[in-house]
């Protein structure tokens, strides 16, 4: 039986990042939320009693329910090889999971800076503040960390000479601060090689490829974390 | 050799989730910057190369460095028995630490919601618009969540009959609530019995109690995490 991934249907969202580890792994899993909907995914959540997600996305599999990206990261990783065995590469892949969970979070703290439950539309300007030192300060700050734990490897990716979800994870990350700050992106990106050469190669992974090809990838929009409001960027 | 903690030396912060875990398991360790300083923890950091922390807390024993609160629990966990053992369990623990951190950097943006490398005071009105959903929306989901969990429970403890690092760290969240949020405690309080028990529990734990007692453990502050605005707080 396929796993069963339950997540918001019509974004990218946290989900993504379990998408991506299954879809590069060519793990066979449904997309509920897909089919029953946003009211069918809440049904499912409510419902639910003893250990129950927080908040989606969260992965079954025979009755088994596990959420938090980074743990549903660590589990696919331990299980279906997506992640080193020994204990020194196991820990230093999930604190970069970890790492680029805070990153997520501050990102959707950009457009959401003083209530998370409001619209973009009612915190404007101070989004436009909260935007300013992001990118000034908190991107360089991420990728050159990010940047240090790719040159700390001599393999091609961040552990060892296979990819990881952790690589996924930063094609991901790559991908979402594009479409949210491109000229931003543009003007940092020149100090980031080993970043952007493990994005180019997730791209090119047989089951990546072919995902984002197919209409299992939901385009970026201005309803996920990363949205591309042009008056938030600048190079 | 004792394991050698690093972490602000004049605030209790995500570093307090470790100094519980290890005081209540009576492992011994070294808390550096008391002795060498914030220069100290900042030369010591920025000295390091290869796989290093992207900040504070990180633990390290005999040249293995952990970073990340539930990355560093996980470990210790795992080697003291801080933790079960079965998959389900260890996943379980794991989700409710994430959960527990993505509350304590929400409480964190209560007060610097804008610029969080600003002061407070340089944004006060967006605190208090942040601060009011907080309390009024995200503070009974957490804590009803929590005590969802630990109903989900037949014995005294979040998991089994044992306390694990996850009982620490909801005792910690208590406690920080309480300084924060006094009279928003006050109200919510009732609702949550068995959290309360949980946290009153961990407070009677043999290490923890000394702790609790001892010059290590340092008192909440307006520079930590958990910070105590009056304008902030409301029933």
């Amino acid at each position: 039986m396929p796993y069963k991934l339950w997540y918001w249907p019509s974004i990218q969202g946290r989900g993504e990042f379990v998408r991506l580890a299954l879809e590069g792994a060519e793990i066979a899993y449904e997309d509920c939320a897909r089919s029953v909907g946003e009211e069918g995914l809440l049904a499912d959540l409510n419902d639910r009693t003893g250990r129950t997600p927080f908040a989606p996305p969260y992965l079954e599999l025979d009755g088994l329910v596990i959420a938090q990206v980074a743990n549903i990261l660590m589990y696919l990783g331990e299980r279906h090889g997506l992640a080193p065995s020994n204990m020194a590469d196991r820990l230093w892949l999930n604190q970069l999971q970890l790492t680029i969970a805070d990153l997520v979070a501050e990102v959707h703290n950009v457009h959401h800076p003083v209530a998370m439950m409001d619209y973009y539309d009612d915190q404007k300007p101070e989004a436009a503040r909260a935007a300013k030192q992001f990118r000034e300060a908190r991107m360089p700050k991420y990728l050159g960390h990010f940047e240090n734990a790719a040159q700390a490897n001599t393999g091609d990716w961040l552990i060892d000479h296979k990819w990881s979800y952790a690589d996924t994870s930063l094609f991901q990350v790559i991908e979402g601060l594009r479409y949210m700050f491109p000229k931003r992106m543009k003007t940092l990106e020149p100090d980031y090689p080993n970043l952007i050469r493990i994005h180019d190669q997730v791209a090119e992974l047989p089951g990546i490829k072919a995902y984002l090809k197919s209409d299992r990838r939901l385009a970026f929009n201005t309803d996920g974390i990363f949205r591309a409001y042009a008056e938030l960027d600048a190079a």
